[in-house]
C-alpha cells in the first residue's frame, strides 16, 4: 500500500520537476511534495499541468518563512502563498528563519516569527492555503529556524489563534525530543504535513546532509508515524532526504527504495 | 574579577594536568575542571597534591554516566565517584549515554539512564559526591546523551527523588531551548556545575568540535549566566571548549583569552 506515499522533490535533487513527475508515475508513487525552486524552473502553469496530467496529488509546497530576515520576507511569503494556491498544494511549509545577522537575541527573533506568521495568516486564508510551521532540529536554530520543537511550534500556533495554521512534522527534526509524543497528541488535527527520513550517525561534514532513507538511521520512525496516525492525521507521508549519496543514485533506484522502505516500515500503520 | 573562573582541562587538550595547573596559576585562574583521563595520566594522589599545592579549587570531575552501555557502566561509575571524592571535586558530571548499540528505543534507553542514576546515587552520597546530570545538545542524542534538555534532566532528578542529584548546565548544549530560562528557574539550587562556551556556525565537519570562546558564536551567554545567577548559583564558571583551532593555540594564550572574555562578558554578573 503506497497510496499515501509522496516524493518530496529534493530527494531526487538531480531531477527536474518533469523528470520527478514521470518518475513518480513509473514507481506508482501518488503524491509529490514541491519546492519553489523546482517549480520555478518550469513555471507554475506548466507545473500545474504536468502534475494534473500525471494524476499526482501535491502534498505540500516548501517553503515560506524566513521571517527573521526583515520586511522583505513578507512580500516573498505572499508570492509563496500564491504559488501554493496555483499548485493546489493546500499547505505551505514555513521554515521560520534563524537569528537575524549579527543578533544573538533569540527571544526577539522568535517574536519576529510569531508576528510574521500572524501577518501572513489572513492572506493565506484568503487563498485557501494552510500554513504549516516546521520545527527544525536544534542544530539549525541559529541559521535556519528559531523554532526548534513541536511544542514551541504549537505554542506559536496557539498564540496566533487563527484557523488554518498548524505544523509540519519531520521525523528527522523531532525524533530526539522527550516531549514529542505528548506534543503530537496535543497537535491533533493541526498536523498539516508529515515528512519522514532517518537521522544518520555520525553527522556528516555538511550537517544538512545527514538524512537517510527510512530505516538507515537511528530513528524509530514507525513509532512516530503511529503517533501521528493516532492523532488523526490521514494525509500523505512525504519522503524528504538531503544526502549526497542518495543524490548520486539514479532517481528510479531511489524511488524503488522509497517504495520498499514504505512497505517495510510504514504501510501497516493506520 | 576572575574569582569564579575555572579552566576545564579539555580546553587545553595539549597540556598535561601538571601543565594545566601551572598555567592556571600563571593566569590567575582559581578553578580547574577535571577529566578522568587527564587525572589518570599522573595518578589521583599526585593530582590531588599538585592541585592543593597550587591552591586551585576543583570545580567538577568529568565524567561518569554512559548508563546505556550495560552493566559494565555501574562499576566504572563507582570508580568515578571514588576519584571525585579523592580529588575533592564535589561534583561528578554525568554524560548519560546514547542509544544502546543497534537499538532505536529511546524510551527504553532513557529508562536505563534513570535506573542507572538511581542505583549510583546512594554510593555517591556515601562518598560526599553530588551527581550532576548533563543534558547534551540534541545532535548528540543517539551517540552520547539521550538526555537532551534541561527540563528532561530535572524530570529525571525529580523522579529519582534523592538528595544530592542535580544538573550540569553547559551553554553550548542548552542555548537553543525555548524552555531554558523557565527550566533554569525551576532548577534553583540543583545547578551543581555551570560550563560555558559558544556555539559556532557553521557546524564544523566534526560536530563535536564546534565550540568556541565566549563571544565567538551565536549564544547570548551573559543572559544565560544571569539566569543561572538569579537561580541562586554561586559556584564557578567553567570554560570547556572542544575546538581544533583552540587546541592548536599555545595554552597560555588560550588562558589569556579565557580571562579576557570572562572579564568582558561575565565578570559583572551577580
Amino acid at each position: 500500500m503506497i497510496e499515501r506515499l509522496s516524493l518530496n522533490v529534493w530527494t531526487t535533487k538531480g531531477w527536474s520537476l518533469p523528470e520527478a513527475v514521470a518518475g513518480c508515475v513509473r514507481a506508482g508513487i501518488p503524491g509529490i511534495g514541491l519546492w519553489r525552486d523546482k517549480v520555478e524552473e518550469v513555471g507554475v502553469e506548466h507545473a500545474v499541468k504536468l502534475i494534473a496530467d500525471a494524476g499526482l496529488t501535491v502534498t505540500s509546497l516548501c517553503r515560506g518563512g524566513f521571517f527573521t530576515v526583515g520586511p522583505v520576507a513578507a512580500a516573498d511569503n505572499r508570492r509563496a502563498v500564491q504559488e501554493a494556491a496555483a499548485l493546489n498544494a493546500g499547505v505551505l511549509v514555513l521554515v521560520v528563519g534563524g537569528l537575524p545577522p549579527g543578533s544573538k537575541d533569540l527571544p526577539a527573533a522568535r517574536e519576529m516569527v510569531t508576528e510574521g506568521i500572524a501577518a501572513l495568516a489572513p492572506y493565506a486564508a484568503e487563498h485557501g492555503i494552510r500554513l504549516a510551521v516546521e520545527p527544525l532540529h536544534p542544530m539549525f536554530c541559529a541559521d535556519r529556524a528559531v523554532v526548534a520543537t513541536l511544542g514551541q511550534a504549537l505554542d506559536i500556533v496557539d498564540a496566533i489563534g487563527a484557523p488554518d495554521i498548524g505544523v509540519c512534522l519531520d521525523t528527522y527534526h523531532v525524533w530526539w525530543d522527550p516531549e514529542v509524543h505528548r506534543q503530537i497528541a496535543r497537535a491533533g488535527d493541526r498536523i498539516y504535513a508529515f515528512q519522514v527520513c532517518d537521522f544518520l550517525v555520525p553527522i556528516p561534514a555538511d550537517a544538512l546532509l545527514g538524512r537517510g532513507h527510512v530505516g538507515d538511521g537511528v530513528v524509530d520512525i514507525p513509532a512516530l508515524a503511529q503517533a501521528v496516525a493516532e492523532s488523526g492525521y490521514r494525509g500523505f507521508t512525504e519522503v524528504e532526504i538531503f544526502n549526497q549519496q542518495v543524490w548520486d543514485t539514479p532517481g528510479d533506484e531511489t524511488l524503488r527504495t522509497l517504495v520498499a522502505r514504505h512497505q517495510q516500515y510504514l504501510a501497516g500503520i493506520r
